[in-house]
């Protein structure tokens, strides 16, 4: 079962052209995998408040189609791999099945002066129920 | 029954300080203030495909305390006032009772050159059952 | 002579409206105030490498017109008085002349636990200048 | 000689980690873009205006180093190549000569309606000109 987490559009994710800003789909993925970590054991704010910061090494983003104003999308969160100080992960925007947005990053944990420190073992075990 | 709406604060609405920044409870706002008039017939993306803008013309907010990644906050929306261009509102954001932001608003319905419009007739609607 | 910062819109401060997006104004407001205090001898990210963050208490603003993309907006920024722990500013955004939004706010300086700080000797100074 | 263009980091630019949040760079590179295909004779407001609008189809990007709060940033802009429909435009961050962010990206014109346009001949001559 894949992880899904549902968005709603406002006008602060619009733009002028009269859909979703391209950074905007960014905040929305955040917002996805921050929840499908968080479902399985991974705890984000948690992580900050010790010091533990996930940041995003590298993204590659291919935009589909546009969404608008008032529409219901949906976010999809999947790790693929996880390595000692690095995770990928396959996130995509749907609305209603169709695909607006395919986007695979990688992420590592970093602490406050920006050292690369171990991901926590539960991204191991998401990594092996998700295999 | 106050209408309240729930927002969960993830690292795009904070900045450096480690607290949400000032401009991003306008987004929530925006967000709370969306459902709360849907759930009474105002659907405003409906006004928008009809060339209808609600727009903010006034703003005073008081900011009383910080909120930090990872809360919940409620956002409650309350239609204080309506007249034929113009409603006015109070939303205030709260987390677990506390306050936290304080804001009056009021409103108005243009059409895309900026013309004033009549507010649909279920704002007046939504007013008397508020009072 | 009053302080003047322009801003120039992109699509990312529009949106499905056409117009500027009501809470960007705020970011622009920020934008301009930073470099208004900072040209006046009060640096904001060395407040705050120093653990003393400028907040916002209050914020009352009117939005009389839209901005669009493409268009330069100013942003005034005038010290109206200031206090032990409490400043005063009046900030617009004009475009050629005609008034856009017209702001006037108060913001306290406050340390990493959120307690008042007094404000630094050069907010005095400006606000004498100003006067 | 390599467009180039100037950004400094607000409170609005950052995140409670301390650092640019992930998604702002894009903002920062839609600003730059802009800048460049303006002073090439490509302006976007003006296509909008006309009902022509530069979408972002692919982004790569990798996040290299943090950039903080007061920094001044540098936009680097550099047409690839371009085709009937589509164009590619290589953009990096750095700061004082470190590469904090290296993105290459691709875009299409479209119209209102989504489908795809020529891009205007402008383009074409900037991508010579980039040779």
């Amino acid at each position: 079962m894949q992880h899904c987490y549902a968005v709603k559009v406002y006008y602060e994710d619009t733009d002028a052209g009269g859909v979703v800003y391209y950074a905007n789909y960014l905040r929305f993925m955040e917002r996805a995998r921050t929840e499908y970590l968080r479902e399985h054991g991974i705890d984000v704010p948690r992580l900050h408040d010790n010091g533990m910061f996930l940041v995003v090494a590298h993204l590659d983003i291919s935009y589909r189609g546009p969404a608008h104003l008032g529409e219901t999308l949906q976010v999809t969160s999947k790790l693929l791999e996880t390595k000692a100080v690095k995770a990928t992960l396959r996130q995509q925007v749907l609305r209603d099945g169709e695909l607006l947005v395919d986007a695979l990053l990688s992420f590592a944990c970093i602490d406050r002066s920006g050292k690369p420190l171990r991901l926590p073992p539960a991204f191991a075990a998401l990594a092996a129920s998700e295999a």
